[in-house]
């Protein structure tokens, strides 16, 4: 028994041959119809085409007179050119003016332009007395007006499907009239830790144990990659309790995880009770930490078995989990870390040939460029190297390790 | 009137000036206890320090057998040492089980090291029949030993104060038994949009009108820059409209924020309503866009009215707004963008030098260099230039543009 599974894990699976057997598995989730004001870090699920001209109308630019451009051509300070107030347009209203020549018409940032008028003075080139406006510059036509679908014209794509919503999007929806928008349903997800040795924070310590940190970092990832938790649990190292709560879990989660349970030690159940419950489809990549990682899916929910050191489970959680989640939701960037080109400040040696490494960097300005200064590593149980890091430099499987100044690409923390 | 207007309006205060007069005005909000897992992008309150070790006892980093490392001294797979298994300890158990010369307990990753065994010998590099343990590996002493206090000893500083609290921060905290923690409370805002033009999204368009993006654009800033909308509403440009919601907000608001009605135009009600109900801090800032910026206060509530068009709006709040939020969180990075180093693909020359031009950029990866493309104005109302952008490059008030090649940093927009 003990032999078959240290025979299991010892097969170490690329981390690109895992992803595409991962991604074979997954299907875009269905959509839902949401209001636009609660769509901030959702999945735009449709293309979005303007279905109306920004400006709708040809309006000032700035605050000043709408007038004929002909009428300033020589304005100067000294020689201004003088025409006649006949009228004010507010902003927000509509006007059936007509001017004529020899006319200005005051008007607002933002109001429309009167037909007849084809530019705007700015109020600071300007003077007025007894409604005689000076014009004390000579404009162009078409000066400080914002023409007709200037901005967006009918028609035009503006949104790609799979963009992540934020401020400046959800600005741009409303600004076409948008209150609804389409986006991909938010995973379901189920998060447990197993272990005996696992106490719930809060509790007093214990001889032996430790507190259960897992649960809540992978649910916490799961919310920022933007996925629903709908289940988070610690549970026992009890082959029946945790396959009576895997069935229970995939009866209404898309996606589970579990960390812990997973190497090869003398109560590591989750193997054996996917391979009978559902499949497997990878168990053990080849990346450092995080190696004993399982895929496998029961009908339609996919598996996760992330490994029970906290600092695996967060690495394996940026590189697999967190990509099929995006990935469900149709986002066109799966993996939402901001990359960074750095120095590596010094020499760093690779144990271990043929795995893909994660060395925890700090990031700091030098002068001009980045230095990616690596941090001693303590193990991959330790929360604090990544609390104190600010991303992940990886080095691939068949490259013996880092020369000091080579160019790295640092891919930040997840925000 | 409107010539008074004007002169307030024409001297224009540089940045940094206006954020002093701002900063002077902010106090830190009240702290409060929330539940760990609720704690996700919340502002710690206060410094933690560890209140226990981290491993809580000596323990077993590999699956294997714990044994006194003496005893396998000069093992090899030629010549193994031989001991007897006497016991397991199980992850999670507390053993009071103490290990003689020449005998081995069996034990798991992450239980605690039993008295007497000073080393963990992996299970790969032993066999074992009949409940002898052959040894093929001579271990030293302390060997696949995680000692209590080795990653994180008792009375250590671990996290600081101000803190922005992300998945690795709440592993932390809960790997320390912490189920609850202190943070400040999320500041209250109102958020306001005034304008006669101003259609809300998902009705019908009409003649001279446009969709206000504005409200729900500045609400979502608040959101992700931490605070709590309370009020989010479109107004009309009426002074007496606009003066009770103000008095109205100021009741239940520490912050509030107005979109529109500050510039030079007739309707703009705003300075003369603050100047009569409260106080003007700052009128007019030197930069571009968003020169029309309003910081003031009424009794303990900051007022910020930020121009209409949304680019100018949305620029404002970072650089402004946003801070004042996260100073009153005691957030220790008051700006959250990531800050990346580029060169700059082409020239860019500035008109108007005494103002800090804010330049929205496109960054594409080179090689092993980034490139910011600087993105063709077509004005500070044009949203599609924030979807289409990834950042903004700064030029200072003094500089007169960029020359092409130069390094510069690029702030990416707030994720």
């Amino acid at each position: 028994m003990e032999k078959l599974r240290k025979i299991g894990f010892s097969r170490l699976t690329p981390l690109e041959d895992a992803l595409e057997k991962l991604f074979s598995r997954i299907q875009l989730n269905p959509m839902e119809e949401i209001e636009v004001y609660k769509s901030l870090n959702r999945i735009l699920a449709i293309d979005i085409v303007s279905e109306m001209d920004i400006p709708p109308f040809d309006r000032s630019a700035m605050d000043g007179y709408a007038i004929k451009a002909e009428d300033s051509f020589k304005a100067s300070p000294r020689k201004p050119k003088m025409i006649r107030l006949v009228g004010t347009i507010e902003i927000g209203e509509s006007s059936t003016f007509k001017l004529n020549k020899d006319e200005g018409i005051r008007i607002s940032t933002g109001a429309p332009i009167p037909e007849g008028a084809d530019a705007v003075v700015k109020i600071e080139d300007t003077e007025i007395e007894n409604n005689i406006i000076n014009i004390y510059i000579s404009l162009p036509p078409g000066k400080n007006v914002s023409k007709r679908g200037e901005d967006t014209k009918k028609g035009t794509h503006v949104l790609s499907k799979g963009t992540e919503l934020k401020a400046e999007h959800i600005a741009l929806l409303t600004s076409l009239g948008f209150n609804k928008i389409k986006v991909r349903n938010k995973p379901k997800t189920s998060v447990f830790s197993s272990g005996d040795e696992l106490l719930e924070p809060g509790t007093p310590l214990q001889p032996g144990k430790i507190y259960n940190s897992n649960t809540l970092m992978i649910s916490t990832l799961v919310k920022m990659y933007g996925g629903m938790v709908i289940r988070g649990e610690t549970i026992k190292d009890d082959k029946f309790v945790i396959k009576n709560k895997l069935i229970e879990a995939a009866g209404d989660s898309q996606i589970i995880i579990f960390t812990g349970g997973t190497s090869v030690g003398t109560k590591d159940y989750l193997p054996e009770i996917i391979n009978e419950t559902g499949t497997i489809l990878t168990h053990g990549i080849a990346q450092r930490p995080g190696a004993p990682v399982l895929i496998g899916f029961l009908n339609d929910t996919l598996i996760f078995c992330l490994p029970g050191t906290p600092v695996a489970a967060y690495v394996s959680f940026l590189k697999i989990v967190g990509l099929a989640i995006r990935g469900m939701m149709g986002c066109s960037v799966l993996d939402p870390r901001t990359e960074m080109i750095a120095e590596i400040k010094k020499d760093v040696p690779v144990s271990g040939l043929g795995y893909l490494h994660y060395l925890r960097v700090i990031i700091e300005k030098s002068e001009d460029k980045l230095i990616a200064i690596p941090v001693k590593l303590k193990g991959s149980g330790v929360i604090s190297s990544l609390t104190e890091s600010d991303g992940i430099v990886e080095i691939p499987p068949h490259q013996e390790g880092l020369k000091k100044g080579e160019k790295v690409i640092v891919k930040l923390f997840p925000r």
